[in-house]
């Protein structure tokens, strides 16, 4: 198994970064070449370290199933098949590029990676790989997030990181704070990686190398289909930033309108791609970073919590964002209500929980399969992503169970109102569906 | 694969459970016939029902892999093998039993089984298991272990289980109070369900087919290093009851004395096996069940709280107990702290959590890899049962990691008066390590 990277099959370049009115001249990437060349190479096949394949050993392939008793519990039209992430210790396909990421700034001469992570999944992902690969490593934890869980950080800390809870007050934007939570958290890593000697800054999804890096599960996911003689005509998954759509949907794309569907499945509370404009804006709070072209409802749009803060993230990797405007793959957005209700008939049916996030997932593949025109899709099926699993997010399905749970969605007014000013792609308004 | 029962090899008849003197007349068990059969006969070899093959194929064959990180984090000197079942929704081995019971039970015409429950795992198990086959399902779990891990409770009730912390209130026993913790929810258990048509009470460890049914585990290990080309010479697993034991260490019992050392590793808090007496004692606090010839601290004898709560129980089954008695297992006792360390270096090294209660095992294991003769072993590996995850127990590490864990050591006074007046098997006291 080698990465492959979608980048030589979309038949475009992505949109140039470009440099934030606040930097003060042009940006320096502090990340491995490794990694710049695996962003913006036109190559398609990339090996896997040895140290890092070792590592993915312990855990890929990852299952892949034809989900029956799902079927039977939604009543299913076509097949439903699964591939589950969250087998691993960070209970998600974090770790998947954690491990990667971990390697090559380890092979690059750092000593601590510094991180921010939403539901924390990222952040234990970065423990377990600094674990593996012998670095320190500081976690910023939104820190909403932290209390309502508070074993992710325990778990973190188990692993021998040192997790804050942001604002943390370590940090001059933590002092300040505003900004959407996670993009706080990220924009406290960036400054206090920046502060110390040996420690880089890293980040788990919406860059073109962590995307890659999750090609393994939609490789290995072709491979099972084939090995169970099954043809899908929909690929599902949850996007935060976009590295798990990213890795079960993008080894299926074939850039000759060819392939299945591919559907992205985000959170009615961050719903940038079908809600949000084509956009130049920032990846954190910070405003250190690049202005990437993206689909967001805004870098400064608040946005409520949520028990999915994985998705809670303001705007789609640069990647996913230009296949969006180009038609190669389709979005729709889920309330965290409908989200959880798949996740406990999924639960309840393949003895299995979902994370809230894959709930997403799972409520979209389940209105595909029992919607109008299931029954006329010539019985292929459809294969969904769970990315993760819930186990330490009970206290979202205890809200579900005790009927206490409401769906948030965006504010379309304050979604406007965060986006007037940013540049448009190309100058033109997207279409909101 | 079919399960494999030790009985046909132990070359001797277990003795045969009595009749508390607190029971009107015989004793009716209403169990279905088919585990019965599966306790008493000197069958090898028992088919597994399709309906649990199915189930068993959504999680088995479990990995077995050389733990060579978690060998470079403790200096072994010799190979450690892990044999892991904690990648199931129970998190648990449990599930191999429950699946099995709960088709047992459908089959017999039962519509909700009820059970105790200590850490969890069991009662997790039982009601996924129910989830599988329809049945209604009823836990009563130790009070201070759904405070400390009331995500367990979470769990157990996204899977459509009642659960009832015990005492309960709901039952006579639950109102008198007394005896240790988990006889006690196993008590209420009983006695609830008695007092409802379609229910049945069924139990996860210390029956023999609860052992058989576990037997999968090392059968299983026995074939995978067969295929890594290794060699045991001791199999280790943690012991409350004992089904995880037996599942791991029981397939490699020959009879002849030929085999490896099969070594129980029990909580030094309830230390049946290393410090109990070998007794006939009731196995719940209810007194309606029979009395067994077991390996007990007392089941009177107040058990001191711990983070192992699937350990606390204050006798062996009594099939091991048996087998111990006559030299034919081996069994050490291990402290809290030292089994949560030796679960941390199992965390930081091969990125599994383990369960306290597995925690035990390991610690045992490292003893034995690490120890005085580790070095003139012949290079023969151990086999180490990880018998579950520790991801619901984050609390216990983070007592570790803040220095605050202390080591319960069961009172020996204590224990010589809660077992003074129980009747000796054989009348022979049996000797103390």
């Amino acid at each position: 198994m080698r990465w492959r990277s979608v980048l030589p099959r979309l038949g475009y370049e992505l949109p140039p970064d470009l440099t934030p009115p606040s930097a003060n001249g042009p940006l320096t990437p502090s990340v491995p070449l490794e990694l710049i060349r695996q962003s913006v190479s036109a190559r398609e096949y990339w090996d896997i370290p040895e140290p890092v394949a070792e590592q993915y050993r312990r855990y890929r392939p990852t299952p892949l199933w034809r989900a029956t008793a799902f079927e039977r519990a939604i009543g299913a039209e076509v097949p439903v098949y699964v591939k589950y992430e969250g087998g691993n210790i960070s209970g998600s396909h974090k770790l998947n590029t954690a491990l990667a990421q971990a390697y090559y700034y380890q092979r690059a001469g750092v000593r601590e990676l510094v991180t921010g992570t939403g539901a924390g999944q990222w952040g234990t992902a970065l423990a377990a790989a600094c674990a593996a690969f012998g670095l320190s490593c500081t976690v910023f934890m939104v820190g909403g997030s932290l209390r309502d869980k508070p074993y992710r950080g325990s778990l973190m800390r188990l692993l021998g990181a040192q997790v804050h809870a942001s604002p943390s007050g370590l940090t001059e934007i933590g002092h300040q704070g505003g900004g959407n939570s996670l993009a706080l958290a990220i924009g406290e890593a960036v400054e206090y990686a920046k502060a110390g000697a040996g420690r880089a800054f890293c980040i788990g999804s919406g860059e073109n190398y962590s995307i890659l890096h999750q090609s393994v599960i939609g490789q290995e996911a072709i491979e099972q289909l084939s090995t169970l003689d099954a043809e899908v005509d929909t690929v599902i998954g949850c996007v935060g930033a976009g590295s798990n759509f990213g890795g079960i949907a993008l080894p299926f794309f074939s850039g000759d309108d060819q392939g299945p569907t591919l559907l992205a499945a985000e959170s009615s509370s961050t719903p940038k791609l079908t809600r949000g404009v084509y956009a130049y804006d920032l990846t954190d709070a910070t405003g250190t970073g690049p202005m990437e072209a993206m689909y967001t409802i805004g870098s400064q749009y608040s946005i409520p919590a949520s028990h999915s803060a994985g998705l809670r993230f303001h705007g789609a990797a640069k990647l996913l964002s230009a296949m969006r405007h180009r038609g190669q793959i389709a979005a729709t957005a889920v309330g965290q209500r409908a989200a959880l209700e798949a996740g406990r008939a999924f639960a309840g049916s393949e003895l299995i929980v979902p994370a809230p996030e894959s709930g997403h997932a799972l409520a979209a593949a389940a209105s595909v399969v029992t919607g109008r025109d299931a029954k006329h899709r010539g019985g292929r099926g459809v294969l969904v992503c769970v990315s993760g699993h819930g186990l330490l997010d009970l206290a979202a399905y205890d809200q579900l169970l005790a009927g206490q749970l409401t769906d948030l969605a965006a504010d379309p007014e304050a979604v406007e109102l965060a986006t007037a000013a940013l540049t448009r792609v190309d100058n033109t308004l997207v279409e909101v569906n």
